[in-house]
């Protein structure tokens, strides 16, 4: 325990668990790219499984070195930390082969760790985000009647997109990113030409003025810190 | 009269009535699905009709236990309370079905008052709407001049985008989104390319000074205020 | 003289002047709709003949109770009358018809001298622009070296878009937009990909940035004043 | 050295250094158009010829009128120069033309330098870049960790655009400029909806956000100088 506190507090451990980040990362991408990872695969498993001893060693340290567990968790960077080693155990083949491939790219995120101030802008958007929540619950509002409505008015013209709740609201999910909606409006212009451009123009007009709005908060809000 | 003053007044009163907007957006929102809408048909009938007894015994009760006509329709929101739970008498079968079906919806956009603070929003919405009528007067006036040039220049080449007023600002509106415009231009460009760079290209430098403006006036109003 | 003055300043003539900017204006519209200037085509005829005869009597009266010629054009929206008028007398028939069509239109943005407050905020925005001009060079700078860059990469690949100096810059300005540009740079992709995402990737980049910048000294020229 | 100084700080040098650079710029682009370029091939070699010729020239002259080479080089303006010539003596033929037709294009990047006020803009940028570089850092990493989770989701059923880290990347960065990415999902849609949905929503807020947060950190700049 006081071993554990001197090690984890030492400049030299904590260099050598950002090295260790970034290189898990390093290895993560190149295991992306099929021509690497075919033919080097039993390295890139042994990488996997030192990384996975590695990190958990480092985080027993750490943990070890806290006052107590409470205080350790306390910090949502470590519960973070123990979540992504303790799922990385889930076995990497069988049914959970990607499940197991996909939590390994959780510890890309802890690449934000190596920088204190990284840390602190990630910590600000989400306090930021508890601000601006009834403006984004207006807009999922937003979504969630229009997709109602599109369906009661187009789910038999265009069933692909309007077909039921969820599809409409992937269809307005992307209709507010301003892209495909006028290949979608062409489907039902033709039979309903009035329901379409009503129903399209009025979604955009309103969505493109919440989103500036939450836009118009944020600045507000940073400009005020 | 005093009665009903004491149940609006109340506070289980108000949460119950807060609690049936939520149940009748859920299921609202359920009805738009339709293998279980299908399946479940009579008990949606059953509840829409459930709502619409309890919506109009709740607006009823807040009607009676106001001073007066005058000062309860002087709140927006009753006003808009009254018209959805009117409308929806409007029989949901032969003509009048979707009609009556799409009325229905409105009753989820009471979700608002829920939350004082949504109220709040919507408010402060349609204030800053008033003080920016006339940039979008002007952005009006842009999509009207330019469907009258756009009609004189392209309706013979390209009748499907510019055969009228009303197409054409439906072409403007899809161009202001800076979605398929590029495909559009395609089809006047090779036998007017003068005509067609200068017209598209002039609009769109147009239109987005003037949208941006809109957006800071919105952000210099948000920072008064 | 003195008659002319004392007509011009008479409100029942600012009046009369005010709505026949804005019937003129519906009027043009209603022309853009086939269906209706097809079989109405003698009315309009007579109907733009007359506009005209009234914009020339309008603008002749303020023309003589002005106190010099010079004082007259001074007033830049002076100036912009008298050139629609004069121009509309081009004839709308023959190798002219075009053009006559088209400055008719101009009539519109008469309706801009209905407000005070819109002649306002068109003055603003021609001054605002006189103080971008050096980011407005900077961004023409950017599309005229990609658009030699792009030439020389890939007007053997995609001459379409890259087949000159001038479809270069057009490609560009549509790229600026954000629309398109994914589907152009698929033709270049397969036989020079690193060319292709270079190119493409760092034009977006220079070119959203200086956009960026562009509005962000709208808003605090705005905010200045 | 005393006669260069002379040289160097007199206004008819500078002038006609500028009117040199502008020259250079003009006819790069007539350059860029075939139909001139094809017919006047000997004349536009002269012309290169002659302009870097010049341009050698001027940049001596400004090299022996400085104090010091080391006083020379700390302006970067300086340094870009003598890159931006030095690197023209490239033969324009064999293997390295399309490079040296390139480097040349550079020297349309001197048209900064014929205004002081462009000048600053560019020094502005570079200076602001720095302080924005950590939110750069987290984009990236965003695109990073992305690529590799599309990767592993997505390499099977849609290889063309999720085959590995490389066009992963370019994927995801077109994504961000919200375009193309609604054609792209359909791709993986039918098979995996629910990964599709969730990869490209949460991506796209987050990359908005992030983004957002850039134009924000750059406006707050901007204000605070
Ligand atoms: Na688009
Ligand atoms: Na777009």
């Amino acid at each position: 325990n006081a071993w554990s506190r001197r090690v984890a507090s030492s400049p030299p451990f904590h260099k050598l668990a950002m090295t260790l980040i970034v290189l898990n990362a390093v290895v993560l991408g190149l295991e992306a790219i099929p021509s690497l990872s075919d033919s080097w695969r039993p390295t890139f498993i042994v990488l996997n499984r030192v990384f996975q001893g590695l990190f958990t060693a480092e985080i027993l340290i750490r943990f070890l070195a806290a006052k107590s567990p409470a205080a350790f968790f306390r910090d949502g960077w470590n519960s973070f930390d123990v979540i992504v080693v303790a799922v990385a155990f889930v076995p990497a083949a069988g049914p959970t082969a990607t499940v197991a491939r996909l939590t390994r790219v959780l510890r890309i995120v802890r690449l934000i760790e190596v920088s204190q101030e990284m840390k602190l802008i990630v910590g600000t958007i989400i306090a930021s985000l508890r601000s601006l929540s009834r403006l984004i619950v207006m807009i999922v509002l937003l979504l969630y009647s229009y997709a109602i409505v599109g369906f009661h008015l187009f789910h038999e013209s265009d069933p692909a997109n309007w077909g039921d709740l969820g599809k409409g609201m992937w269809t307005l999910f992307q209709t507010m990113t301003l892209e495909g909606w006028v290949e979608k409006q062409k489907v039902t212009f033709d039979a309903q030409p009035h329901e379409t451009w009503i129903f399209y123009s009025t979604f955009l007009l309103f969505t493109t003025y919440f989103v500036l709005n939450l836009f118009v908060a944020i600045v507000v809000n940073n400009l005020q810190t």
